[in-house]
């Protein structure tokens, strides 16, 4: 049962309704009746004999090699793009080096989606995907898309400092909606709405559901269906950033190490956290899906999901922009994903997921051992790469001097750093700093060595113990 | 000598001017005084462990190995990737596919800088160079940039179509500016600022100096010296598109052949246009140049050169809407030019020079020879791509029938794909279709190989015959 998306292109702003299709289209694909040969003096593409790329090639990790104690465990294949071929789901160079499609070129695209599809499910017809340059990217796109100068959009009260840096100078009035551990909160978005009186009412939500940055929260289905359903009494657009999506990690059982719940691929499909994109009966929902935490950031590879009429608008503004993502690194991935397959790709998203638990698992145990509870507090993120943790500001020595919440955090960040051990400040975070009343900092177990957790945080609780009374 | 640009922060648009750098940057790039390695719990960075790439390589043309009868004619070499390394020079894949710095990667914009400095030696201090995902995606940025909606900005009577698809969604109010066979009339460009009356006179100028998109016609040094002193006169920016600077050839023989000038590199780059960068005393040009027409489009690499205040608010939206040119693509461009170094890419370049003048050549001679000499007339581009011809509308048949140019040329082009040939109609770049009363097509000698030229040129050659009397 798949049913018609809804009609929302009251959604769209000025510059996107605006949007003409270019005339060069007529450039491409011309067949001639007569079955003639169409010798095409058209369209200015170099021709690929210039191009100074004859073949690319890549070490991947073999499937499996990942597991560690597998028969295979560490060993690599190589991949390679050919210059040419005649194989649909091969990308060679002839294609990937020349203009590409913006919609993203054809075998990536059709693996993406089809990966889409066994992810998500979206329940209505013709959604489709689109390849952008990245979240980042797929943000700005949106935003142009949907907003017009003065209008106002809905983020978590703490949210990505970069989709701030987009939003405002675009003139958008950023609305702050109130969050608990596990995420926005329902009763303040329908607060928000239910009572906006200024005119330009919000139209459009943008959020981090899975492992929100900065505060690790994700999302659960009830919170979900209750927003989805605001969308539907207020008419908002919903952009769903989940760059962390399969960062999704198991209980923490409050020990440094972390036990591989051996899913099947089927398994953990089936535990992955049910999306907005997957209620989405209306399509009203605009997914950003990543590679940036999977695979590699500097892919630049990401891509959104929607309804058509949002997919046509994004295209024509790709053209205009972006005009296609890096062929190059389009190759390469297809190349991974041809040779993994979905199974392969699947398997090695458990690796990752397997991979962070044991990083977070490590990096709250450092927490459990050296900050101090009586003033530190913090919950296990069920996804992401981030731990949020708030300093009881009651407990700061310093109250009499009248600092902001902003300065207290940038002085013991800085005095952190001096001891060698740098965490990000929760005042970069903040939407609306004349309600940002709480200490906050954020830690990440993505990136530093494992034996280096313990070591970091303890040199941070001892800071701790020079502003703080515990 | 070297001087100060000019501040031109007046020119900057609202959305460009309020910019600011995000409070992230605090993460990077934290040193402790006390000497201690720190250790960083703070920026969201995937560890490159994840990558589940090890290693890359391609195969790329050997130096020189593309001359006719060299010594290595044909020959390869291999370059590769390795995934870390100490070398400055190099872009190791844990530097690529890590997110990477919005003006690039350190020794691939140092390349493309010298290059820049080799070729075009800005007079002006301080100018720098910043890494785009292509020209078209340059062109968006320097719009937002500098523009508002309801603003006004000069462009050339014809021009390429996807730059006017990017400036008028944006509410741009775009002014066309005379050209002859040479270019953009600097008289017609005087005449429209001197007179100008509604007020929110235009600021920008958008011109594609060599080898132009559509009409192949190259500005003469003594016409952009005419015309950067009307940008002073009237304090307007240059935008200079320049994705054809290097498809620079030498005059026309009427053969159907090319005769190698076999230049140097220092008499190849001797003989160079003077571009609007180099006579850029104020810094009020914005060169943007382009790796799609000489290096490979699926790149997706160009950049932009400019004064300091360009440079840095490019790079705030750089980060917020691109984040970052691909860096899978960037580290296969960094072991080219790496490999080949600058007099090797010179020699590439005079290679890709010396084979657009045969394939300009060839394309010419099919059409002095089958073209209808009473009625077609154009010139030998200087440079580009593209030969544009007019065919006089005084000839045409079916003037009674009261068609428009648009209507007449698709007519000619649909006939023309029946029969085997396709070319660009003249109307799809014209910029104000109210003065459009001459009939243009557009042939490209890029892309189709050089035995089809007199094949697809004779086939247009016999459509023209059923619309014109000649």
């Amino acid at each position: 049962m798949s049913i018609q998306p809804k009609d929302l292109s009251h959604h769209l702003s000025v510059e996107s309704a605006s949007r003409k299709p270019s005339p060069l289209k007529a450039i491409a694909g011309s067949v001639s009746k007569k079955g003639l040969n169409v010798i095409s003096l058209a369209g200015g593409l170099p021709n690929p004999q210039y191009f100074p790329f004859r073949e690319m090639g890549a070490e991947i990790p073999s499937i499996g090699s990942w597991v560690r104690g597998a028969e295979n465990e560490g060993n690599l294949s190589n991949v390679s793009v050919p210059m040419d071929s005649q194989n649909e789901d091969d990308l060679p160079l002839s294609v990937a080096l020349q203009y590409g499609k913006g919609s993203g070129c054809a075998p990536l695209s059709k693996f993406l989606k089809e990966h889409t599809q066994l992810i998500h499910s979206p329940p209505y017809k013709d959604w489709d995907i689109l390849l952008t340059t990245g979240n980042t990217q797929g943000l700005d796109m949106c935003l142009r898309m949907l907003l017009n100068r003065g209008d106002s959009i809905l983020v978590e009260k703490y949210t990505f400092p970069s989709a701030l840096q987009a939003m405002r100078p675009m003139g958008l009035n950023v609305v702050s909606v109130d969050m608990d551990k596990n995420g926005m909160l329902p009763e303040s978005l329908d607060n928000i709405l239910s009572n906006w009186k200024d005119g330009n009412k919000p139209r459009v939500l943008y959020t981090i559901p899975s492992g929100q940055n900065p505060t690790g929260s994700t999302l659960s289905v009830e919170r979900k269906e209750k927003i989805y359903a605001l969308a539907q009494k207020h008419d908002f657009i919903i952009i769903e950033d989940e760059p962390y999506y399969y960062l999704q990690m198991d209980e923490y059982q409050h020990k440094p190490e972390a036990v591989d719940p051996k899913f099947t691929n089927e398994e953990f499909v089936k535990n992955l956290i049910t999306s907005f994109l997957h209620i989405d009966v209306d399509g009203r929902v605009i997914r950003m899906d990543s590679l940036s935490k999977v695979v590699a950031p500097g892919s630049r590879i990401g891509w959104i999901t929607a309804q058509p009429l949002f997919i046509e608008r994004s295209l024509r503004y790709t053209e205009t922009a972006s005009q296609n993502a890096s062929g190059i690194s389009q190759a390469l991935l297809q190349a991974l994903f041809q040779t993994w397959g979905h199974d392969g790709y699947l398997a090695w998203l458990k690796n990752i997921r397997f991979s962070y638990t044991e990083r977070r698992n490590a990096l709250l145990y450092a927490m459990d051992k050296y900050l101090p509870k009586s003033i530190c507090s913090y919950i296990a993120p069920e996804a992401g790469m981030f731990i949020w943790f708030e300093v009881d500001k009651a407990a700061y020595k310093f109250a009499d001097q009248g600092k902001s919440i902003a300065e207290i955090e940038s002085e013991i960040h800085a005095d952190a750093i001096e001891d060698g051990a740098n965490v990000a400040c929760g005042n970069w975070f903040v939407v609306d700093s004349s309600i940002n009343d709480k200490i906050f900092f954020r830690v990440t177990f993505a990136y530093a060595e494992l034996h280096e957790f313990e070591i970091a945080i303890e040199r941070f609780a001892n800071v701790l113990k020079k502003f703080f009374n515990f």
